[in-house]
C-alpha cells in the first residue's frame, strides 16, 4: 500500500531512545478518520541537540518527547508551557513558524482525569514511585487540591519528590490512603506484570485505584480493584488522553472521545 | 487511508525551496512496490544548516537536494563522491551510521543514457544552458568523450561553463552539431511550454535530440524530432534514472527498468 504522503503533509514525530509504536497508530490513524495531511513518524535521535535543530530546520510541525529527554530539550526550545514548567519535564514540542514551545500533556491528562473522573480531592493519596511520570502525577493530584504519600523504595527521589509538594515519604502504604495510584512499571508487560503494585488488602480499604501502567490496560491492580468493586483509572485513559492532548496541539483539532477509543484500540493492536 | 509507518521505517527526504510532488510519489510508490518500510517526504527546509543537523540527528537515511540547496550542502556534508565533486553540486546525499556522502545522480543519470541510446562519442554536441543542470550535463557529455558548443545567452556563466570543460561558447547553434541537448526552461509547463529550443532546420542537421525538460515529457523540441524521425532522449529518463540512482542509494535496491517506468507513470498522474 502506498503511504499518501505529498509536499503539503505536515511532519510530526516522536523522539525516543526506544520508541513504541503507539503514538504512530495513534495519530495517524486519527490524521486518516479527520481527513488531515499530516503524518507522524517514531524516531530514535541519534543526538537530541541536532534533532531540535532538525525540527525548526525541516519545519517538523510537533514532536512527542520521551526517556531520556524530557529534561534535555528545555535548554533547546524557545518557551516553557506551565503544564512543563511545573514539573520540569516537557513531552510535546509544538513549532509554531520557528518558535518551539514545550509542553506537559501527561500532567494534563491526570489532572483532566481526576476531574472527569469525580474523584473527592478530600480523599487520602497513597503514589507508589519517584520517577519522571511519577512528578507528573503528583503535580497534577497535588494541583487538583489533594495530598498524601509518595511510597516508594528509592531513598533519593523518594523524599525529593514528597518534600517538592509538601506531602509524606514512606517506605508503606499509609493506612488512611483512598486514592491509590501505581505510577512503578509494577504490573506492566514484561519483567513484573504479574506483580500486582498495592496489596487485596490496601485495595480494600481504598476507594478509587488509579494505574498509570497501560501495556497491558489489565493489569494485575486494575483486575483485583474491578473484583474488589472499586472504580478504577486506567493507564490506557492516561495515555489516549495525553495523545488527544498532543493531537490537538499539532492540529488544532480536538479529536471526539469516541474517535480517540477508537484510535486507542487500533494503537494497541 | 491510514499511512502504514512504524518506528522501524526509514525516513528519506527532499529539501528544495519550492518541493515537487514527483519525488514523493516516483519513491513512494516504489517502496510499497517492494516491499521496503521505507518513507519519502517532500520538505521546504526553514533553514538548510538546521536541515543538515538534523537530518543526522533524526536518523534520515537520504536527501534529495533542489535548488538552491545543491552547492550550499557541500561545507555541511562529511564526503563528496567524484560525481558531485566534479561539478561541485550535490543534489543526493546519503546518511551512513552519521557520516553524510554527498552524490550527483543528475550526472549518472546523463552519463548512463548516452550510453544506453549508443550515442556515438565523436558527434559534435549543442548544449543550451548555462545553470546548474546545465553544469551536469555538460560534465557528463565531456566525460563520455564527447565537445561541442555551450549556447546561452548568459554572457557570464555562459562562456564560464564552456571554458571549464574545453568547449567552445556561442550565442548561436553551430551548423555541424549532430546532438542537441536543451538544459533551459523552453518547452516546460509554464511560461515558456510552447517554445522550441531548437529550430526545425537545426533538428534537420541533427543527429540526436536530448531534452533535459521532464514536464512535460512531450515538449514541443520532443514532438518536433520524433516528426522528423529523429532518435530522442527525453527528461523523463532523466528523472526516472536519476531517481532510481537515489532509490538504490538510500535503500541497497535496484529497481528494474518496468518498475521504474511505472513509479514514473505513477509520480506524473
Amino acid at each position: 500500500m502506498v503511504n499518501i504522503v505529498d509536499r503539503e503533509t505536515v511532519l510530526c514525530v516522536s523522539l525516543a531512545a526506544r520508541p513504541s509504536n503507539h503514538g504512530v497508530r495513534f495519530h495517524n490513524w486519527l490524521y486518516a478518520k479527520l481527513g488531515l495531511n499530516y503524518l507522524y513518524k517514531a524516531v530514535a535521535p541519534t543526538d537530541i541537540t541536532q534533532a531540535i535543530a532538525g525540527m525548526r530546520g525541516l519545519a517538523i510541525r510537533g514532536a512527542g518527547v520521551s526517556m531520556p529527554y524530557k529534561q534535555d530539550v528545555i535548554a533547546l526550545i524557545d518557551k516553557v508551557d506551565p503544564s512543563a514548567e511545573r514539573i520540569n519535564a516537557v513531552n510535546t514540542i509544538v513549532n509554531d513558524d520557528g518558535v518551539l514551545t514545550g509542553y506537559n500533556t501527561d500532567y494534563v491528562a491526570v489532572a483532566s482525569l481526576l476531574e472527569s473522573h469525580g474523584v473527592d480531592p478530600s480523599l487520602k493519596v497513597a503514589v507508589r514511585g519517584s520517577g519522571g511520570m511519577a512528578n507528573a502525577v503528583v503535580a497534577a493530584i497535588a494541583d487538583y487540591g489533594m495530598s498524601g504519600t509518595v511510597v516508594a523504595r528509592n531513598q533519593s527521589t523518594g523524599p525529593a519528590l514528597a518534600k517538592r509538594y509538601g506531602w509524606e515519604f514512606s517506605s508503606d502504604v499509609p493506612e488512611d490512603a483512598k486514592l491509590l495510584v501505581n505510577v512503578t512499571p509494577l504490573g506492566m508487560h514484561g519483567d513484573a506484570e504479574d506483580v500486582q503494585s498495592f496489596s487485596d488488602e490496601q485495595i480494600a480499604r481504598a476507594e478509587v485505584i488509579f494505574d498509570v501502567v497501560a501495556f497491558p490496560v489489565e493489569t494485575p491492580l486494575i483486575k483485583a480493584a474491578k473484583a474488589a468493586g472499586k472504580p478504577t483509572i486506567n493507564g490506557g485513559e492516561v495515555v489516549a488522553l495525553q495523545a488527544a492532548e498532543q493531537f490537538e496541539l499539532y492540529t488544532g483539532v480536538r479529536p471526539s472521545p469516541e474517535d480517540v477509543a477508537a484510535a486507542e484500540e487500533y494503537a494497541q493492536q
